[in-house]
């Protein structure tokens, strides 16, 4: 299997065009791929920027080979940028899945792939959780269409691909063969793609690591505060990484997802704590501000981190309270969820991450 | 359970003081312990220094509470430490090992535990693999003695401990009840004790990060070089993080070792990458330089991890070779082996590390 027409180039559009949704650009469109930005209604500034000076505005860096590869589209330009395309990819974040779901499905030919790199998890009641693509796939059949909804896992942040560090990822979906298909668009000497047919491991995996994250930065925020200075102390990251590893494996099995998994989970665990939003805020909050303060603060940035924790801790709540969960299990993401719900001056529950393998 | 005698303070005694077997006295001393510091032959410097001035001298710090609990013995002065002793601690690195085991095992007198700090795993050929406390047991057990034998596994770096910054670890061996009363000793605001009595496991996940954490640092040194700065990117250090981990989790199952001490590999993992030394050599490594130039830069400097990670790759190619080990299960392993065996110019083998999982 192939996409893109025999003798011409694959044609990737692109509907959300933010940091990631653009950055994974990069490698498709150095292989020749042709390439169609449509902004999201959030997104007409980096369109015009874009159309303007080849530049993208917030990854801050130039379009690969001077743009040749590109065109830029508003989200009212859409129908315009849809024929001949190979391969959407849906390049929204979680506060623009709604969006997504509810206008642009509609909007999209049957018999077109997407490819999401939106990461995150929905609690559906009672504990159940479902990834994303999957809350595609169930919007897609109940419009009666046909499109198959792959996702992309695995530890990558954006400035860093388009800075063509090396990066291991892992292409989800339902069918080997269009996995395949897909990846061969995208694979290069600074893109390294595994394929997976567990799609709910994959999601789940990787969208833990955003609460867990904002857990281990904590860490660094109460460094911080005991030494008086941006001085950062590792032992005690590392105590709420192996803590989050642990609560994750739990969570992985909760969802259903392969424990294999783990080894996503953990590489993209490891490169949100370096990566910038998740991070700031666990700081904040483990220098002891309250979340309000901690927001005040970052004004303007998008946390992901806090929509995908809070939910997590809501669903285990429900597992939880269904007698399904045992709250012991999980006293890292009780103390993420608590100090999000406003608490302020609870110490890590450390004695809680103890056990005995007896 | 309890170690000491009824009103009077229990007496830890260490052979070899180094900076993780003294750090490690730090919760113990502000518990009320009293301590005995025995210097190995290597060891003379600092115990003259501790003497002198109550400070450690290679952790650069002073001793807890002016040092008013603890007590510094040369080497030959060792018999002397013993009367009234409740717990040993073996404080020497991998290269002390033969050391401790041939030297000061005959030396111990039977019912008295020791505590090892020491971290590896040996191989016994044909791609078997032991945990040092098992070597220990062994030895012991074949000079006719009583002696029981735990271990300290998670991720601490001594400096960081002797900060107070808080750490989880994993006390292992074979008896809880004993494991219960050395946590007891131990146990405080900012030194948190797991337990487990899967030795093989905890220390084969502890030892293996040695190895691991010298691959993921040569990230790095890659980007250094690619930057020309010491700038670095996290994109390429998550995929060998990822990769480490799914390797982790191979060798855990070779040694027979529980899979949830994956955890605490991933934790030890996390806290090596940012230690001083093996981060240092995996940086020369990933900025080009062969292995007998690091050395050279690095002079002085105790490569422990190299003795690990030489192990680990000699076992596991004695299981490819009787056929148990399929060998493109291991590329990050033979990477490392390959520039420990002096080779220079080759790249990481990141298309080795993708999968398909169908």
């Amino acid at each position: 299997m192939k996409l893109g027409k025999s003798g011409k180039a694959p044609v990737i559009t692109v509907i959300g065009c933010g940091m990631m949704g653009s950055a994974i650009t990069w490698p498709a469109a150095e292989n020749g791929c042709r390439i169609r930005l449509v902004g999201s209604p959030l997104d007409g500034a980096i369109i015009a920027h874009a159309k303007k000076t080849g530049e993208h505005l917030t990854l801050k860096r130039p379009f690969p080979e001077g743009g040749k590869n590109y065109e830029y589209y508003t989200v009212d330009e859409f129908d315009r940028a849809v024929p001949g395309t190979d391969l959407f990819i849906c390049g929204v974040s979680s506060f623009g899945l709604d969006w997504f779901i509810g206008e642009m499905i509609p909007r999209l030919p049957d018999g077109i792939p997407v490819l999401s790199i939106t990461k995150g998890m929905l609690h559906t009641g009672g504990g159940a959780m479902i990834s994303y693509p999957e809350k595609m796939e169930e919007t897609a059949a109940k419009l009666g269409k046909k499109i198959d909804f792959c996702a992309v896992g695995g530890p990558c942040t954006s400035y860093e691909l388009a800075d063509r560090d090396p990066s291991c990822v892992t292409f989800c979906g339902r069918k080997p063969e269009l996995l395949k298909a897909i990846r061969a668009l995208f694979e290069s000497d600074y893109y390294f793609v595994s394929l997976s047919t567990d799609v709910r491991g994959v999601e789940c995996a990787v969208a833990l690591k955003n609460a867990y994250a904002l857990g281990i930065s904590l860490a660094i925020g109460m460094s911080y505060r005991r030494e008086g200075r941006e001085f950062e102390h590792y032992n005690s990251q590392a105590a709420l990484f192996g803590q989050a590893v642990k609560e994750m494996r739990r969570l992985l099995a909760f969802c259903e997802g392969g424990e294999d998994n783990i080894t996503l989970g953990a590489g993209d665990l490891y490169v949100t704590v370096f990566g910038g939003r998740t991070r700031k805020l666990g700081i904040l909050l483990g220098e002891g501000k309250s979340f309000e303060e901690a927001k005040k603060i970052l004004a303007g940035v998008t946390l992901e981190s806090t929509v995908i924790a809070a939910r997590t801790a809501e669903a285990v709540c429900a597992l939880e309270e269904a007698g399904r969960a045992d709250p012991s299990d999980f006293p890292m993401l009780h103390h993420i969820g608590r100090l999000l719900a406003g608490e302020t001056g609870i110490d890590v529950p450390w004695t809680a991450f103890e056990s005995e393998s007896f």
